[in-house]
């Protein structure tokens, strides 16, 4: 099967990252295909760069011309899974719903550690309306944005691990979700000083997406997700409508 | 003060309409200027033309040059309010806030009365994150498209009075908020049929918004609508960067 | 419009508080009629304060005889808003909740700042009730008593300033709401503070009732605020039937 | 022991009704006395009349001599327990939380079915504040009036039947609470009608405020419902500064 | 009247020590019958113990000959009672849910203090289940185990002082509930340390038994709690069928 | 990978038909191993045979002597996961949850259709437990018990459908999940009348299973599932203790 992976930011490096990580873990026969969009922020913090990249993943997904069977949306907390599901009939799977389900197998409790604080309130609210907000001890931020990630791998994993710390202690986490990617080292790290299991948002997202094709299921078409109705729709696809 | 009211579709009309109807209610010495957005679709009934219509409104006010003191998005239950919120100082007003808001100072539960039934979700979980949700008794739509109630007026008139009575009767509504918009009639009638008030978002979102103005009050800024941080973003603002 | 802003206490300075605090605000032609009670407590800070200020809001309005277009019940987190709904058909408005519906629009969590620890139970009931706790962070008690804000004014401001300070940092609100009143240089010094926004309940109040009149809207009839039953009323209304 | 029990209308027939169901059910050694307000409605049908109830209440109360080990306020779902738990070391029990309590332990679910459709959200509002709203299936009204119940007892109990039978077999509720009071043959009769188990609140509250005395349990003092703190209380006790 | 009491592991000391408290508030005429299951752990700290126990309890009850009017489930936060209720006509009460509904009549808000962190999430799902979660300001662990209560009293004693006046201090409870059994000492020891109200889950049940049956009301038989449909079960009961 | 699949009551031809739904979607390489408890019910159909299910499915994988990476606990709505987790280090995943997660990546909201009235409650508090009935429209109950789904497929599929087709028209369900199992040819039937994806949980539960072990994440033994403490525990386990 072949999976179609889109970052949600411009950052090449990123998307290169969350494919590397996505084929670790694809089973044999699956085929991982990362995609960038071609407009919108080189990371995304808040709301205005994550609205912007809900348009800029569908753009890229609605001109993509080849075969797949199932869309991730690889960013964490962001905007637009749903309008994906109204433009496509194969699963679109959100690596924030597909790690907060995946950490509900695992323990009683789970937190996400996320980037900066400004992010956090994207985030509860995008597992609220996924309804997976209830199991959820607490969403953390290291205060890192996305790209010091890169920078400063060092100083982004402590200020990480240090989350986790707390949020297994304080909160009674007894899962961790990364709501960042991109860094192998990260999950170990965490898991060490932790010693609870870590769940990475990308990987458990082309598990879901995975066992959804096996299942040979697809996004229900009767109400929410149903295709929008035929009308006129100014500068669509965005990208298209340059030039 | 001077007011933005940003329609979410790019349907003129409806964007007179809207003008005429803020008109109606803002304060002598209040200016109205109403904007139709340069991108997205003709009517708003999902989440791929609503996350459109995000980008679309926040493109259209950016790139509007005059001095005003508030904007008001004037979709019923679209997405984009929080990434305006970010990119302006002045307070931003939702007409599915303001209507929401509006109501629960006149009854115990309200009722939101829509046009399709696909939108209904959008609308509850739009209150929801809003914090709004809690006092509604249900909302219901009548089954005809944005387009339709500009066609057939009778005939949308006489759903919406339909659905309404029985947010009444059934749910034990106490107020109807109509979900939609641009027909002065359509208020008096769902007030006669069912002998409660009937909340309008664009004319409450007026008073909303004058309100907050006079109270010099402002969107606050240190944490989930603080300023996006600098950062390259490619292809903003949409409309700037076509041709 | 003539607005009536009912204090709930007996202590006449208040009340004058409150009238200028409202006059402040007030659009060009909106009269406000400051109105104290015959009976209660002298400052509300618990239940059996707030049940008696419920009834003897009601008695002083009900034996009111001016026209009026809406009435501000000016008690922040006190019982009786109901009553009076019923008893009248014009709006009423409680400053609890008027000043929470307005925060709500400036930031996506407010607290509340209020005085003694004991009456905290009581605001987040009322709030509850009014399905305005979802975006309440924290109610949060500076531990002095209503009048001693008359008494101390310094160490009253410093006691709110540090709540408001703990209540932005710690309880992630991004907007203040102070539940307690009277004192202009308050707002001033918590929002120098803090950086939020503030919000006073009287002043947010008279906002809301103003447009509440202008849109033409009136409480709801068909059910919960309904004119009482015609029935024996033994004593009432109470400071009539003394002597 | 010694228990007040207050009427909160005031009808004496209700009120030596409810004292007679009382003591149908007191263990022996428990002396039943029942006062009946000196202000307030003759019947309970809305917030005016209940909030004047709840002073009413306190006043009669406050104004007994005699020694008593704890108080049952006997009016369904009506405002003022917690003024009177301010004011008294003895436990006070609302025969709304005790019916509801004691439901709670024979079934998954129960309903509460009560007079007039217009006191409906007064109920769950009080329940909703105690916290036992949770496994409310519904509550239902018969669409007859307190004092309708008295003139017309068939009609009565043929109205309240049915809308058991239907919270039975719709609201899947599993134990019904009667939310009105005062005819013993109604119990008996929708027990019959139903099969399930029927809850009397008064009858419940004197076993719940037995047990409470029995533990040597009181009311706590450390916050919520503290004394009321030294004041100035104008007109109180209310029929004390009559005359 | 005639109530069982039954244990929820097997350690007889345990049993005793339930049987003497319960006795302590016993009504006059009221007989306690103590009963140690045959099977299970020697205290129950987690879910295995907890099923175990949950059926160890219906093995003995089902096998208990006598007659009896209803029966205590005597573990806190245990699984079981559901099954209980099934199996029998009469009331059955669980310490989880007595002490809760207790804990309401006296305060805004209860906290839980109980043994091991590790069943703290088992006593917010009993909690959560049976809708008592709703007042509960928080349910600490005092980080000692079952046995280690009785081995070691005056360090036990001190841990559950200790978190109790946590609760109460930081959480904001006004009543503790003992989340633990089996020695009078502690009770008065927290009431002194926090000058709360503390209810004990055994005792608390023996009136809230005696009140049900008093009140001729016994569990509801329509839905969830009706009899077993006749069947084969394979080793039941579970002790009779061993040898 | 080898991966244990548990049925919960003791009928061989219902563990036969799960281990050959199993069997049907596990990747290649996975070994299902169907196991059938040596006690308990012929079906599980309330409380009481649940709690005695959950036992003896502990009872039977822990005496199951051969390597394995995962178990699935296959009934529907029923207790005991949590005990498991706490007695193993592999991954447990009960089909209630493993259906409900998939099912919330396919629609808004989703439905369980299952066969008795009286397990409804069950499958709510389990999916609550679980943090997983938000999303949940409604669970129906088709009327027919689990052994007649075998005697009368044909009306067994009909019942099912119509509740099914209700849900969806009704209840606004895009997905339905299956509250029972066995037949292949349910799940196409249903599929057909209702136009919206089905779930069939022991399917889900195998791709679940098999991701986690992918992932290489087990149960988080930090608190809730720690394993048990070493105590004495009688007659455990319960078949061997037999004889």
């Amino acid at each position: 099967m072949r999976i179609l992976v889109v970052n949600v930011n411009t950052t090449d490096s990123m998307t290169a990252a969350i494919g590397a990580s996505a084929r670790e873990v694809a089973a044999p026969g699956t085929e991982i295909i990362e995609l960038t969009p071609d407009l919108g922020a080189d990371s995304c913090e808040g709301n205005f760069e994550s609205y912007l990249a809900a348009v800029a993943v569908m753009d890229k997904v609605m001109r993509y011309e080849g075969p797949y069977d199932a869309v991730i949306q690889a960013g964490y907390g962001e905007h637009g899974r749903e309008g994906l599901q109204e433009l496509l009939d194969v699963p679109v799977v959100d690596i924030t719903d597909a790690a907060a389900s995946t950490a509900q197998f695992l323990g009683h409790k789970y937190s996400v550690v996320t980037t900066l604080d400004r992010t956090v309130p994207l985030i509860e609210d995008r597992l609220k309306l996924s309804g997976l907000l209830d199991r959820c001890a607490s969403v953390r931020a290291s205060g890192l944005g996305v790209l010091e990630l890169e920078e400063d791998p060092d100083r982004a994993v402590a200020a990480i691990v240090e989350q986790s710390r707390i949020a297994v202690e304080q909160d009674k986490a007894e899962v961790i979700v990364l709501g960042c990617g991109g860094m192998a080292e990260l999950e170990e790290r965490v898991r060490e000083a932790t010693g609870v299991p870590i769940v990475d948002g990308v990987r458990a997202a082309v598990t879901v997406a995975e066992s959804l094709v096996r299942l040979g299921l697809t996004t229900s078409k009767v109400r929410t997700y149903a295709p929008p109705r035929p009308k006129r729709v100014t500068g669509w696809p965005l990208s298209h409508s340059k030039a």
